[in-house]
């Protein structure tokens, strides 16, 4: 269909709420990345780094201006047609650095507003569960549309193995599964943008 | 009493979770400070300064070991009896410096385990309301033991006004209400105390 | 225009969580339903009884049926546009007979999936603040679109008083609060709406 | 030691918040009260029946009096020395006869105050996890104090089976964990108790 084939690819930004650097939940971003150029047309993975934004402190706002840092990292933010969080979770609830971004994007005018997001985790316990539901009030404030479903908690350290030593997805069952979180983030974007 | 002149003074380590200098938190941290130097034999407020502590992230772990400010953190929070946590609302969760705390302090060897807590919060909205459930939540897993009552949520943006401009608790009834928390806090540690 | 001319009503059901005759949360649903008829062409509320569907117990489900008053309700939520629940807060959560009613509808084939909906809550403290969350929550399995704003809590014992003795909504800048929600859930519900 | 020799018994009030005759979360206090009779002596279980509770509507209390059905209920809770909930997880939070049970002795003079609690659950996904946390929160108002660790989430539906078809416990060790939660409860109902 012509209309389809001139239509924006949509741009998802991609952020990993731990700054370590074989994260698991940065393994499910760079698998979802892959898996958009392989298989998902008209969506694309773009990730956002958060590792250099200053621990967040309102007295650092000089005139309403932000950190270089803060103020590079809410454009993106801005310019983003939806978000995906890889968010792990740290003692029972949103890992520090992941919370850290939301709000240094979310003051001032917020970048976050209206944006379609999903959110997948990967860790011990619940597999990050925990952590996805305090997030999800987090998106009431920051006026976020999550996606219900499908939820993505991956057991991490349940056999067989689902990470390398890197951090890198090598389970198959859930790369698909993690496949179909996108498309329902694509679907949910589409869907709520006006035409 | 003989034994309740010689038993020693409770140490409360306060934690204020934002690090704005005129912070509401703060400045309930401060009258909680004076209400028990003033009217609260048995019991001592100690500040715990968080502001120097790096964001989170375990790669900064070398050999078991943490950087020097995280490490002298530990310590004064192995040493308290209990915890006040000045817990402001950001985004209808936790604030980021007090999670980057509490973090830190539960790597290796968990400082919260077995300790008696409790929460304030001021801020508009709930007054903080929302931060206190989420707290409660870490504190499962961090085995903190939270007093239930009385809880103490300022809506610090209602008339007459709580706090001067330097964020100092000007309002005697909540500072009342404060006492109560803080005699609760001394109970309750109290009662958990072996004897 | 003609398209928005011959454009159907769309049906909100309305849901109170409390049984009780008086209810401020019936009275806010009450006042809806007022609020539609009078300014917003195109939303009509229709209020669900809940009061006869029995204790939930999957037990009561013979060969897949529900009993009559639950097949009832069932019918009427799968015919909504989208849902408006009046959630009072009952001990820090969601007030048993409306969880009561989201469970029966949930059973089997899920009558809430994919419908938009909105909260609207009165009481003491938060005003039914912390209801709502864990009502959010129930949503994501349910596959309920939540609006996010905006959000109304009414503390229903702070001077001057929002309801006479009968539950009836009397303050004038809650009522126009209440109207700004219909209107964000109806441009949710017809944003969301395929073409 | 004399002592504990003639120390009292503690009683321990279980409540399954299922109404389901098989319900695993029922034979997870049934493996409760036997593992307290072979191997725990000072603990006790005595499970209380929910299931003839009317649904709460507080029109039901006429003068400050409770539902015979309510009145017994609230008696046998005011009794215990403390409270084990099996709490299964219905559509991500409190199963409603659970919640029903929990708000009926709540009302007027709050039978629950200041008791230790536990919480066991079994289920799909999480193994009701979500309930438990919900639970919690509903705990800080009715003043309940719950042990944090052990929590003994159980996965019902994996490999091998953990119940039978009448939803007895079948597994070791579970059994063993579930003995693991009844001595913390027990530690923590004995630390809390005035001598």
């Amino acid at each position: 269909m012509e209309a389809a084939a001139t239509r924006p690819v949509l741009r998802v930004a991609a952020i990993c709420g731990s700054l370590r650097k074989a994260s698991f939940n940065r393994g499910l971003l760079r698998a979802a990345a892959e898996v958009c150029e392989d298989s998902i047309p008209g969506l694309r993975v773009d990730h956002l780094d958060i590792s250099d934004l200053p621990l967040i402190n309102t007295d650092l706002e000089i005139d309403g201006g932000f950190p270089p840092a803060v103020e590079a990292f809410r454009v993106k933010v801005a310019q983003a047609d939806c978000v995906l969080f890889g968010a792990p979770e740290y003692n029972y609830s949103i890992a520090t650095p992941l919370k850290n971004a939301l709000d240094w994007a979310s003051r001032g005018k917020n970048c976050w507003a209206d944006k379609p997001a999903a959110i997948v985790s990967a860790g011990g316990g619940f597999g990050g569960g925990r952590s996805q539901y305090h997030l999800r009030q987090v998106g009431v404030f920051l006026d976020l549309h999550f996606i219900n479903k499908p939820e993505l908690c991956v057991q991490a350290f349940q056999q067989p193995p689902k990470f390398d030593s890197d951090g890198n997805l090598i389970d198959a069952q859930i790369r698909e599964r993690l496949k179909q979180v996108l498309l329902s983030l694509q679907a949910f974007t589409l869907r709520l943008q006006k035409d």
